[in-house]
C-alpha cells in the first residue's frame, strides 16, 4: 500500500506559471503585479484552502522554509495570488491545499440556520472542531467545555444552546488559522519564477559598429567618438546601445571586404574573428580605444539613459590566446589544424569553434564563466550573445544562473535564428530576450500567428521576444523592395509588436538598402570594413522613429508584449491591434488602439472590429481617440470603425482611447 | 558546477503522449497503431539519434530494462516511435538521445564529394571515428589502421585515398550501430502508457434494473429474467448490460415512491442505499436471485456479445453491516448515530458515507478492494462506479491500480457529473471511460466546443468520454420537449461523436419522458420502485437504435472518439463531421460524413463543407456517399453539398464515402 497518508484528499494541478513542469522558471518582471494560479480541490464538499509558499532557491527539499500567502478561489477550483516583486532575482514557489473541516462547518450551519434547522447536535460538532484544534487558550477551553456540557445531550434548552452558538461565533475568526497539519498536501516539486529587472521586458535597441563612429571619412572610429553621439542616440528614445565585438580581430585567415577569402593591408576584418597576439575575449581593439575609454563611455551613456550591450561571440580567431594556451578546447584534424567552423561544403576558416565536448569541458565553461564576469565587473549589464544555438544548451543553463548569482541584473539576448525547438530552449535555459522570426514575417495572417504563438502558448512564459526589422547580417527583401516606406512600418510594427525591439541604425536611418545580388544581406557590409555614416542626416525614417520611441515610453501598454488582441481587419493590408493595460480605479488603463498598413506603395483602406473588451469599452458608447503619431482625433462608436493610411505619409495610428 | 556530465548535448523535450510530466498513464488501446514523440535534438549541426525505451513499469530508476526501439525523424526536430501493443497492461517509456559523430561526418564529406573537395585529412578523420568505437574486429583494425598509414601524411595519392575511402564504406554500416555511451541522454523520469483492451475504447451500454424484469406486472423482477431478455439487447447492438447495484437495500431509513421520506410496506427502495441484515457490497438481493443465478447470466451474457457491468456505490445504509462492523469507518456524530450525506438544508438520511479520513483508512481501504475483487472473481470486469467524485480520489489511484493488476481487462466507468477539474482528475488518476456534458449540451455550437475540448486539448490523452443521451438520475428537458424524435437525434448523436455510448434503456425505448415538476428527473423514478415494461414494444427509437449499433459496429471509423473533424455548416441547426480511419495501402480509410438534424420539429437544411482532407478526398474530385442509415446514394463534388433532414423521418445522414 502506498506510503503516503490515505487521509490526505487534497489534490494540486494546474500550476501556472511554469514550464516544462518546474524545470526551467517561469519569466516575470520586478514591479508588475503577477498571478500564481493553481486548481485545488477535494473530493465531496468539504471546503478547502489553499496557500502558496515563496522562497529562495535552494531551500533542503521537503523543508517549510519561505514565506507562505493565502489563495484567494476564482472559479471552477482555480485559486490565485497576486503579487508584485520588488527586485530581480529568483523565486521558487511551492503550493499548499487543505481541508477546512471547521470551514465547512460553519457553511452547513449556516444553511441550516437559514432553514430554520438548529439542532444542539450541530453546535457540538463545531464546539468539538474548537476543542481538537490548539487555537484556544486552557480558559477558553474549559469555558466552552463546560457550555457543551450544560447543552449534550440532555439539556437542550433554547439559552444553553444560545451561549454555547455566540462563543463559537465569538471565536471563529481563530479557526481561519488553524489546519490540521497532517492533512496538508504540498506540491511534490517546487516552481521557478525568475524575476527580471523592468529592462528585460521593455527595451530599445539601437546596434553601431564603434569602428565607424568617426567624425572624419577614413578615419577607425572610437569609443571617444561613440561617446560623441550618445546625445543623439538619447534624443531618439534608445536605451541599449549594443555594439558587435570589441575585441581584437584575428589576423590569420581574415577576411577582406564583402567577406573575400583574401584581407588586403588595410582590411580591419570582421570583429566575429576574436582574437590575435593583442589579446583575446577580455582585451579591446587598440583601434577602438583604452579599458578607461570604454568605461568613460559606459559611465557617459548611463548618464543618457543609456546601456552598453555587449555582442559576446564564444569562438576564436585562429591566432586567438587559448589556440596556443588550451588546445584541449578546440577539435584537433589529422593535418595539426584546429577543425574551423564548417557547413559542408562552405568552409569558415576565419572562425574556430570551441569543442563542447572537450575532456576539459570544466576548465573551458569557467573561463568562458570569467570572460562574461569580467565585462559584467566593468560595468555591461546587457549581454547579445551571438549564435548561443551552436554552443551546448547546458553551458547557457549553467552559465546564466553563475553570472546572475553574482549580478541578477545582467540581461542575456539570444541571437539565434534557428529552427523553433532550438530557439524555445535557449530561451527555457535562461536567455532574457530572443530574436525571432519577425523579420520574416510581412502578412498579416502570418504577422496575427506569429503573435499569437508567442503570447498565448506556454512560450509567453518563458520566451521574450526582440523585434528586429534588420540586423548587419539580415536585409530582408522588403526592406529592399519598398525602401523608406517600408522602413517605416516595419519599425512601426516591431515597436508596438514588441516592447523589446532594435534595429542596425545607421543603415536603418538613412535607408541604405542594397542587397549582395540574390542574398539578404547588405552588400559593401560593414561588417568587413570600417564605413562613415552622415550622422547629421534627418530623414523622415529618423523622425518617425523619434515619435514611436517617445510613445513607447509615455504607454505602459507598450511596454509588455503579450497584452496583444488583434482586431478583425476587411483589408489584408491593413493589420490592426489593440494594446492595453488592466483597468484600476482610476478608471480603465492605458488603451491603444494601433493600425499599421502593410503596403508601402498604396493607400490602403478597411474596417476594423475593435476588441471592445480588451479595450476595456463599452459597447454601443461613443469614445474619443487620438493618433500620439499623426495627431489627429476621432469619435468612435461600437466595435467596427474606419481607417485609411497612406503609407508616403505616415502608414500607421497609434491611437490613445482617452479616458 | 554541476554534477551532470557538461559533455552531454542532447536536449529532450515535447514528450508525447504524457499526462502531466508523466505522473498519470496515458491511455491506448491494444490493436491500435499508436504514436509515441519527442523533440530530440542539439546545438550546432551535428547528427542526431533518438530512441525510446519500453519496459513494464517498477524496473529501477536509471535501470536500462527493458526494450529499445529506433525513432524516427519527421519534421521540425520531432521524432516519432509507432507501435501496437497487443494486450492489456501498464508500459512505461523513456527516451534516449545522442549525437552521432559518424554519421555527421558521412553527410558532410558527402556533401564535400559532391562538391568535389576530396581531403585525405576528411577521410582520417573518419577512419578516426571507427578506430574508437568498438565495432571493428581486430583483424579490421589492423587492416583500417594500415590503411590510414599509406596516405598521412606524406604519401597523399589518390590510390591510398580509394582503398580507405572504399574501406569505410565498406564498414559505414555497422557504425549505425555504434553510440558512445558516456554521451547517451536520457529523460530524467519515465512515462506512463495504460494499453486498455478495446472495449475501454468502444462500447455499447444499455442499462435496466434487473427487477423490473419481470415477465409479469406486478412481479419482481430477477436475474433469470434478464437471461431471458439477452437475446433482444443483443439484437439491438448492445454489447454492456450495465446494472444499478444488486445488493440487499437497506430497510432502515428506506425512501418510498418518487423518493418519499416514508417507504410503503411493499417499497422496495432505492438500490443505491446499500447492506441491509441480508448482507452488504458482496451479497445479493435474494428477491434477484442467488450468486449461481449470477453467474449463469454473466455466462449467458457472454455468449450472446454482453459483457455484464456492475455498479458499485462505495456508501451504505444505515443497516449494512460494515456500520457494527467497522464503526471506524463513519463519523460519528455527538448524538451517537453515523453521520448521514447532507447536502444543507436537505439531509438523506438512508446513505451513510465512508470517512476517508478515518484513521483506519488503510483497512478501509482494503476492504473495498476486496469488493471489487469479489466480483471480478465471479466474473465481471466492468465497473460503473457511483459518485466517485465523493470518495477519496488517492483511494481511486490506488485501488484501480491494484484490481487491474490482478486483472488487466477490468474497465472502470466513472459516474461524476461535476465540476471539470473533478472530472479530469478522476480520469487521470485510472478511470478508463467517464460520464460527461453531453447531456447539456444541445446546441450546434456548444457541441462542437465540447467534441473540440474533449479530442484536441491534453484530456485526449487520458479522458475517454462515455455520452448518454439520459440515465436515471437525468431526463433533460429536451428529451421532454421532443419526444420520440429529440430521443432518436440525441442517440444518434451520441452514438456516432462517442465511440461509447449508453442509454438507460427500456424509458428511452419507450420514450417515457413524464418529468417530476420543474426538475430534469423522471417522475415515478424506477430507482424507487419495481416497474413493469413493454419489452415487446417496437418503438421507431428501437429501430433506429438497432440499425445505428449495426453502423457502429461495420465501420471503424466510430470505434475511437478523437478521429472527429467538424464541417461548416450554413444552419445552426445541421451540425455536420466527418470521422474517418487513416488510408492504408488498399485506399482511403473507413470515412463517413455524419449530419443531424438538431431541430425536432421542423425539416431544416444546409450546405455543408466538408473537410476534404481529413476526410481523405481531393479537391474537386466527385465521390459517391452512401446513407447507411437511410439507404439512399448521391454523387457528392469537393467541399460544399448540401443536406435536407426531416426529424420525422430519419433526422440524420451516415454517409459512408465509398472507395
Amino acid at each position: 500500500m502506498s506510503l503516503l497518508s490515505g487521509k490526505k484528499r487534497v489534490i494540486i494541478t494546474g500550476i501556472s506559471p511554469q514550464v516544462d513542469g518546474g524545470k526551467y522558471p517561469a519569466k516575470v518582471t520586478a514591479g508588475k503585479p503577477m498571478s500564481i494560479k493553481a486548481s485545488v480541490f477535494c473530493d465531496g464538499h468539504d471546503e478547502v484552502k489553499a496557500a502558496v509558499v515563496l522562497a529562495a532557491p535552494g531551500g533542503a527539499p521537503g523543508s517549510n522554509h519561505g514565506q507562505e500567502h493565502p489563495m484567494n478561489l476564482l472559479v471552477n477550483d482555480c485559486w490565485e495570488y497576486t503579487t508584485t516583486f520588488a527586485a530581480p532575482g529568483m523565486v521558487e514557489f511551492k503550493i499548499l491545499g487543505w481541508v477546512d473541516h471547521f470551514a465547512t462547518w460553519q457553511k452547513g450551519l449556516a444553511k441550516k440556520l437559514a432553514a430554520g434547522q438548529r439542532s444542539w447536535v450541530d453546535l457540538e460538532i463545531g464546539a468539538g472542531l474548537m476543542l481538537t484544534s490548539d487555537i484556544l487558550t486552557d480558559a477558553e477551553k474549559e469555558a466552552l467545555s463546560g457550555l457543551v456540557q450544560n447543552i449534550s445531550p440532555n439539556n437542550t434548552d433554547s439559552k444553553a444552546q444560545e451561549s454555547l452558538y455566540m462563543f463559537i461565533e465569538e471565536h471563529a475568526f481563530k479557526m481561519a488559522r488553524y489546519r490540521n497539519e497532517e492533512l496538508v498536501v504540498e506540491t511534490p516539486c517546487t516552481y521557478l519564477l525568475e524575476v527580471s529587472r523592468s529592462k528585460a521586458a521593455f527595451s530599445t535597441w539601437y546596434e553601431l559598429f564603434p569602428r565607424s563612429a568617426a567624425a572624419q571619412p577614413g578615419m577607425h572610429g572610437t569609443f571617444k567618438d561613440v561617446t560623441r553621439l550618445l546625445p543623439r542616440i538619447a534624443s531618439m528614445g534608445f536605451d541599449v546601445l549594443y555594439f558587435p565585438p570589441i575585441h581584437p580581430i584575428g589576423e590569420k585567415k581574415r577576411k577582406g571586404k564583402n567577406n573575400s577569402l583574401a584581407a588586403g593591408e588595410d582590411d580591419q576584418g570582421s570583429p566575429w574573428a576574436i582574437g590575435s597576439r593583442l589579446g583575446g575575449h577580455k582585451a579591446i581593439n587598440p583601434e577602438l580605444g583604452t579599458l578607461e575609454d570604454f568605461t568613460v563611455l559606459i559611465a557617459s551613456a548611463h548618464k543618457a539613459g543609456i546601456e552598453v550591450a555587449l555582442d559576446i561571440a564564444f569562438q576564436c580567431a585562429p591566432d586567438h590566446p587559448y589556440v596556443r594556451e588550451h588546445p584541449a578546447w578546440f577539435q584537433w584534424r589529422p593535418d595539426g589544424t584546429v577543425q574551423y567552423a564548417e557547413n559542408p561544403p562552405k568552409k569558415y576558416e576565419d572562425i574556430l569553434p570551441f569543442n563542447f565536448e572537450s575532456d576539459d569541458w570544466q576548465r573551458l565553461w569557467t573561463e568562458l564563466r570569467s570572460v562574461l564576469l569580467y565585462w559584467v565587473d566593468w560595468g555591461v549589464e546587457i549581454f547579445r550573445i551571438d549564435n548561443p544555438h551552436t554552443k551546448s544548451f547546458r553551458f547557457w543553463e549553467w552559465v546564466i544562473v553563475e553570472v546572475k548569482s553574482k549580478n541578477p541584473n545582467v540581461i542575456f539576448l539570444a541571437e539565434a535564428f534557428t529552427r523553433p525547438r532550438l530557439m524555445e530552449q535557449l530561451a527555457k535555459g535562461g536567455f532574457d530576450q530572443s530574436y525571432t522570426y519577425f523579420t520574416w514575417r510581412t502578412g498579416k495572417v502570418e504577422l496575427e500567428t506569429y503573435l499569437r504563438e508567442l503570447t498565448e502558448t506556454p512560450m509567453k512564459h518563458y520566451f521574450r521576444p526582440n523585434f528586429w526589422p534588420n540586423t548587419p547580417d539580415i536585409l530582408p527583401p522588403y526592406l529592399t523592395e519598398g525602401g523608406e516606406n517600408a522602413h517605416i512600418g516595419r519599425l512601426i510594427l516591431a515597436a508596438t509588436l514588441s516592447s523589446n525591439y532594435g534595429i542596425y541604425g545607421p543603415v536603418y536611418e538613412l535607408g541604405i538598402n542594397a542587397p549582395v545580388a540574390g542574398k539578404e544581406e547588405y552588400i559593401d557590409n560593414e561588417k568587413y570594413e570600417v564605413k562613415h555614416w552622415n550622422w547629421d542626416a534627418y530623414t523622415r525614417t529618423r523622425e518617425i522613429i523619434t515619435r514611436v520611441n517617445r510613445i513607447r515610453k509615455a504607454n505602459p501598454a507598450l511596454h509588455e508584449t503579450n497584452n496583444v488582441h488583434f482586431a478583425v481587419s476587411t483589408s489584408e493590408h491593413i493589420i490592426c491591434y489593440v494594446k492595453s493595460t488592466p483597468p484600476s480605479e482610476a478608471g480603465r488603463g492605458n488603451v491603444l488602439i494601433i493600425a499599421v498598413n502593410l503596403d508601402h506603395f498604396n493607400t490602403q483602406s478597411a474596417w476594423v472590429q475593435i476588441p471592445l473588451l480588451e479595450a476595456g469599452l463599452e459597447v454601443g458608447r461613443t469614445y474619443q481617440v487620438h493618433d500620439l503619431l499623426g495627431g489627429s482625433t476621432y469619435r468612435w462608436t461600437g466595435e467596427w470603425n474606419y481607417v485609411s493610411l497612406n503609407p508616403y505619409q505616415i502608414p500607421a495610428h497609434i491611437f490613445l482611447v482617452e479616458q
